[in-house]
């Protein structure tokens, strides 16, 4: 019954009692979805300062106290050990489980990053009457590796992961002033125009998510992504980290127009 | 020469010989002056996530990797040991020295933050027009504690300081356009009007800094500050912490209009 889930509170229930395990863009609308990250304690500097350095694909929204499950800020009372429909969970970097459940593998020395994402200046640009080509055509979004490199901290490293919206010049202007005050959904887009200027070789051949069409007298714009976590991850290879599964994302109680 | 400090290095380069040890309000006009925090490694996750839970009062302009004192996203070649003019040494939460030079009590387990500082939009205030009455009086910004709680984390935990500037309504409101964006240096006022509704009982008798005349048709306007670390670090206690001298800021190589 997904329709009638649309508060925020109510995806999460149902996320809880196991009745929900599907991607949740359209659920709760006008709620802020977010990103998970789940590492041990020790890392847990490293990674907020990452975070601190790359506020554009890394923009905060909450983060737990040590080895408690509950966001308090964002959505006090929900636990993030149940309340996503889908977890990944990595070891050494490597993809090891997707589960709906990770009150099994919790510690208590485990902190939970909750990151912005784009749904949510995507309600933004549908509002205005921009178009947003992936959900016209039903897809995920195409996502890329790029050459910009992150600012580094600790351990934790990488190469800037863009999402992408075809678009008029004309309206990749308006998406830029439409987006630039959602500093804690990725806010303005990183770039525009040219893909090969940031290493992006083929456009219609994604890392991630789906390729989508590209209209005449449109050209790409770019967006930094949430996926640059997990990008980053792969690469730092910590002992355990536990993520959402992409698209599966943590509903918060926070209303779009409250985080501008 | 206070004159000749037309520029951040050239402010930066007099602390480190010694010939400065001055405030800093007025040098290096257009650049970025920051708070200064310095604590051991053990306690820098709880202090960055209080920084990231309470943002307007503490907006972290750049975090330095552990034992380095080079900020090198804000001023890549700069050493904070030496080149802010004054410092202020802390144990258990006492002031226990002021000095111009940290080199002797550096330690390989400490991490610096830096932290915006409302100097930035005040210059914004003025460009448009706006009075900062502290500055027309030749004094310090007043500062007040007030009943707002901050959001804790870890150990560190307190109270909102605010700093005030009295204004015109008309002038308060346009000051609220102007500051908004500034939000590296407190951004938007966290109140106007009544001082008693957070907590002030006397506005002539500020907590820090001086008071100032507040005129006929003019309301306070307050904003938050970043002396609420100092004030954090008074009641955490850490076993040691350094700070930057009140009005000792150091001076990035960041432009004004480069952190809108």
């Amino acid at each position: 019954m997904v329709n009638s889930l649309s508060t925020a509170a109510e995806v999460r229930s149902r996320a809880r009692s196991g009745e929900l395990s599907a991607p949740t863009p359209g659920l709760a609308p006008g709620y802020v979805q977010a990103n998970l990250v789940v590492l041990p304690k020790s890392l847990a500097f490293d990674f907020l300062l990452f975070c601190q350095r790359n506020p554009k694909p890394c923009p905060v929204l909450d983060v737990t106290d040590v080895g408690n499950p509950e966001p308090r800020l964002v959505a006090p009372g929900s636990d993030l050990r149940t309340d996503l429909p889908r977890y990944r969970v990595f070891q050494q970097g490597e993809l090891i489980e997707e589960t709906t459940d990770i009150r099994k593998i919790w510690r208590d020395d485990l902190v939970a990053f909750l990151i912005g994402c784009s749904f949510t200046f995507e309600a933004a640009m549908l509002k205005a009457g921009l178009p947003v080509r992936h959900l016209d055509e039903g897809k995920n979004v195409p996502m890329y590796r790029t050459t910009i490199p992150c600012v580094s901290a600790g351990s934790f490293a990488g190469r800037l992961v863009v999402s992408m919206r075809p678009l008029s010049p004309a309206q990749a202007i308006q998406a830029v002033q439409l987006t630039t005050p959602y500093t804690k959904a990725h806010g303005a887009p990183v770039h525009l125009g040219d893909p090969a200027a940031i290493g992006i070789t083929q456009l219609d051949a994604p890392d991630f998510g789906d390729a989508v069409t590209l209209r005449d007298g449109e050209i790409p714009v770019f967006w930094a992504c949430g996926v640059t976590t997990q990008a980053t991850i792969g690469q730092t290879q910590p002992e355990l980290a536990i993520t959402h599964a992409p698209g599966h994302m943590f509903v918060t109680d926070l209303k779009e127009d409250a985080i501008l």
